[in-house]
């Protein structure tokens, strides 16, 4: 590349916004989905004020998305068209992880967005500055898991039997996620090429373990993370 | 009432202050219901734009709610509390019109929300001018129903057998709409008094029909909205 090429974000080939444009549409189609999944566990809460709460949360993840389709625009992608490669992408984990309970349904929303968050921060690593913060502000700022953690941990501690059949759920929930991930991977070729671009400085740091970028090192990374997530709630991953 | 009680709203008595928190819970609590029926016809959009669009306008309509529990606040409630009188409010209603298309689910919004508006707007005229600014605009302003109204027309239009079962559909949803009514101006007071006081000027003006503030007439009012409505996406009311 040369150095007017790197003078300015405007020169970056085609291929770059493309790459960018589809991982941002998968985080708006993520964010899309979730806040659909918070509605719904919202009209089933237990009480009027965890209904108010949840209802909040959705629609502040909404207000996030919005602004992650703003950067779509800004790159000229077209906010709808960005979600739709990944249209029905949750279909078949939901069908495979119907919540018995309304706790199963919140530890789901922890569990799953947990790991689709993850994955999106790390190909975020392989994007243009301004975008990554883009997603990394959508992603990490207040978010319902965040916000959920202590209320979960809370009814575990009081709960040893909910406690076992939800740590018993939550790995259910780990293998179904890190599924979609790997699929993702394979047939997002972008997504792959972003995340060993991100991987890079990773790589050259050594260290040990599978080698940066491959589908081990994506599943080593988010399970890692998912463990950390369980252990906030006192539940064993 | 005094000269110095007209002459600021804090010297008020706390009786009209009660009755104002429970319309307001009452506009609360409907718009969150509308939150909760809005992102769920927005999960079975039939595309992925008109998820988007639906779900903005849930998320929307809850920024409006916010500022309804505000002056909640404000009048001294408690925004959770507020809304607890009318838990449930919608159970029967539900439960009795369930839609079987997406589309009767988007006509049960737009007839079902447009009586709850309306009724509220009515009771809102016997509000403090504050009060009655915040619901005039919760209730008015960008609403739902503004926007799906054309979308409705639309298909409408195109699709004779479509419309009439949707006509068919309209009358029902009304009659069962009118039916809360009853039941919540039977059920409580205040807001009776509310449509009373707020109908006095109306009183005054004399004219033929049922006497100003019975259900008789409220009912008269809600039906000529409703038939005003269903005029707008040219179905018979």
């Amino acid at each position: 590349m040369s150095d007017a090429e790197h003078a300015s974000p405007t020169t970056l080939p085609p291929a770059d916004h493309t790459d960018a444009v589809e991982l941002l549409g998968l985080v708006a189609y993520t964010e899309l989905a979730s806040f659909g999944r918070l509605a719904g566990d919202a009209a089933h809460a237990p009480t009027l004020r965890q209904r108010q709460a949840l209802s909040r949360l959705a629609a502040a993840m909404l207000d996030r998305q919005e602004r992650v389709l703003v950067r779509v625009e800004e790159l000229g992608g077209d906010p709808a068209d960005c979600m739709s490669p990944f249209d029905g992408l949750f279909d078949d984990f939901d069908a495979r992880t119907k919540p018995s309970t309304w706790w199963e349904g919140i530890l789901k929303g922890y569990v799953g967005q947990g790991v689709a968050d993850d994955f999106c921060l790390l190909a975020a690593q392989g994007l243009d500055e301004r975008s990554r913060d883009v997603v990394v502000e959508a992603l990490t700022h207040d978010t319902p898991s965040q916000r959920y953690a202590p209320v979960i941990a809370e009814v575990a501690a009081e709960d040893p039997v909910l406690a076992s059949r939800l740590a018993l759920w939550g790995r259910r929930l780990v293998g179904e996620a890190l599924g979609v991930v790997g699929d993702v991977l394979s047939r997002r070729p972008a997504l792959a090429r972003l995340v060993a671009a991100g991987a890079e400085p990773v790589a050259a740091g050594g260290g040990s373990g599978p080698a940066p970028a491959t589908q081990s090192w994506v599943f080593a990374r988010l399970t890692a993370e998912h463990s950390r997530r369980m252990d906030r709630l006192g539940l064993a991953a």
